[in-house]
């Protein structure tokens, strides 16, 4: 195919990043300055640079809050990429109409959860589709590839190329193995209640369960490290100070203390068991 | 009122984001996920995340920095929302051109000092004018509203309705009661001299005080934490190490250390006096 | 010259953006706005505003990182300013069609290495062009320039200068005395191996060294700390935990450790000497 062909100049897609870089280094930087070189056009966001270094459960975590909040055309980056220069796969991914560009560690999770139909490629170097993606190599750059740095030499032109509208077939051929997926806890419903755990916590030391909010449809009690805490509306029903329970904004049950930690009030964190009493 | 008249599509407008989020649990990708699905042609440009959780004065002292440097027609929005799921009201507010759509607990302190004349409306839910300010749903999302995560579900859709060009009106009706506004402590000038206090502190350990500059037309000295420092004209007039009093880039009286922290020298802090002798 | 003559909307142009300032104090919130106000259609990229406060080395080795990856015609800011409000001078400078905009302290170096071929003036203020560039002022503040933010004041309007195509001389005149440079420690090659040091150590623990990769063609060994280390290819040549050495990002010889730190493995840093064995 011959370079160029059929893409477009990529005028405002949206291309996300999300990396364990920092910034202070430079790489990011470095990612940015490849991406605007080329695809001028498309619109950079970032998402966070200060995941944990190579915390590649929580860079799917949060992906999984934001990938379907963008629009169709949207090309996720995300380089949480602790096996760089290692027989990790480089993929792209396809799911919803959104795009998502990383490494085969996990962090794709998120798109290929039952029910999502997802194409996904293995990355070739170079791209068959010729150099990088098809597009002229950025002046005054040649194109290669560092043992170490991937998400500049790697990842980024795969993820302009999607943005300019190229194919996933020319960044490289159908993944036959399965990619690397999380797989979460499972909760599990008894006869005299349901059992969860703690599967995450945020800056505001808001403990989130892995118990459905669908499960509590008149509210009900969950105990976690000896506290039993009701389910309540919202933060509004309890007072500064105190632990309560709501259905939070990915639909599952969160322990979080008004203005304050669950965290640190409760001493628990992921692992933590969980019980919930739902109301009859 | 029909859906999208005279809305335009909000090409090269600005929508500023200040948050207590931090980046790493995804809550800002999913922020601005949902900003570019409602404007796509809007820009979207992150002021910070990395407040103190819960940091509303904090909010209120960076937005008085920034918010009037922005053009006419830039959507600020701030995030800082303890109040969650409490009975806080959600307010748009629009003072010099400029727009602020934020909760009512003290962030939208800079647009409504005395002086200025600001409209605000109080945020309904849905908007009159229809679901996310009559814009279509970004696909594949329903309309509804989390009890824990406003920002995503209602602040970042009216700030997309203010972007697109829609009125205040039709989020929501003029504001009854004023909106909580942070009184500073004021400075007071008597005949020996004028008395403040420290009022701020930066990432550098710069003393920031209320005291006026032009309270000093001839210099003159203040004294804090037992020190008596000199107004000077700038950093250059002392040696690496030497404390110093200079007028800020906000106009007030600030204590500093050339390339050291005032804050560390001194020991001194917000609520600390201080006590100024202009020069005669 | 009359203002905004042969000067374009800078449409697509970018602007970067590398500060000590953090986020939090809305410092550089004020600084975009700036340049929004000044440049609207120019394209912001943050690339790091967290470094340590003064870090003029940590801005340069950043710099040198990024700069060229950008496409020529951007304007690369760094406001990493300990002297602000001394003599130091404001310069601008351009070097392979790129332009930095920055104090001079030394952050300038990547632009003035040998070899390149590189334009520098000395910024005037007000500019020579008139007031802030010969664009007009962002409406409501007046033409002032502050003893301690000429990121926002001086450095931002000059960057918006350039990005809308004016001319390097209408912000002042040619530098005579030549920008601050910092010299990195040479690596010395001898008859028994080749001797250089730890000059970097990044977010991962990695430690940069100045020894050319183009020294090992055949690869071989480094010394550091008591250590012997082979280069290898890349990290897959290693089990997680162990100590390698490889030719990184940067093209220098760099110790690292298999998903872990090898500064806190070997507890060497910057300043650490390296004594290295090509293979023959």
């Amino acid at each position: 195919v011959a370079a160029g062909v059929g893409v477009a100049d990529g005028g405002g897609v949206i291309i996300t990043l999300l990396t364990d870089f920092g910034t202070v280094d430079g790489y990011v930087g470095a990612m940015k300055g490849v991406l605007a070189s080329l695809t001028p056009a498309a619109v950079i966001h970032d998402v966070s640079h200060d995941l944990p270094a190579g915390g590649i459960r929580e860079a799917a975590r949060a992906l999984h809050r934001y990938w379907l909040r963008y629009p169709p055309g949207t090309v996720h980056l995300v380089v949480v990429d602790p096996g760089v220069g290692t027989r990790r796969r480089p993929l792209a991914l396809s799911a919803r109409g959104r795009f998502l560009v990383a490494p085969d560690n996990g962090v794709a999770t998120p798109l290929l959860a039952p029910g999502e139909t997802t194409s996904v490629v293995e990355i070739q170097w170079p791209f068959p589709a010729g150099g990088q993606g098809g597009a002229p190599a950025p002046d005054p750059f040649p194109l290669s590839l560092s043992r170490t740095f991937h998400g500049r030499d790697l990842f980024a032109p795969a993820a302009a190329w999607l943005a300019l509208g190229g194919a996933m077939a020319e960044l490289g051929p159908q993944a036959t193995d399965p990619p690397l997926v999380f797989r979460e806890p499972s909760p599990r419903r008894g006869a005299s209640g349901v059992l969860g755990e703690v599967v995450g916590m945020d800056r505001f030391g808001n403990l989130q369960t892995n118990l459905p909010g669908e499960w509590f449809p008149r509210g009900g009690t969950v105990e976690l490290a000896g506290w039993q805490v009701y389910l309540v509306e919202s933060y509004g029903f309890r007072e500064p100070g105190e632990l309560l329970a709501v259905v939070n904004s990915d639909g599952v049950v969160e322990v979080a203390v008004r203005d304050g930690s669950a965290a640190a009030f409760t001493g628990a964190g992921p692992g933590t068991s969980v019980f919930g009493t739902p109301s009859s």
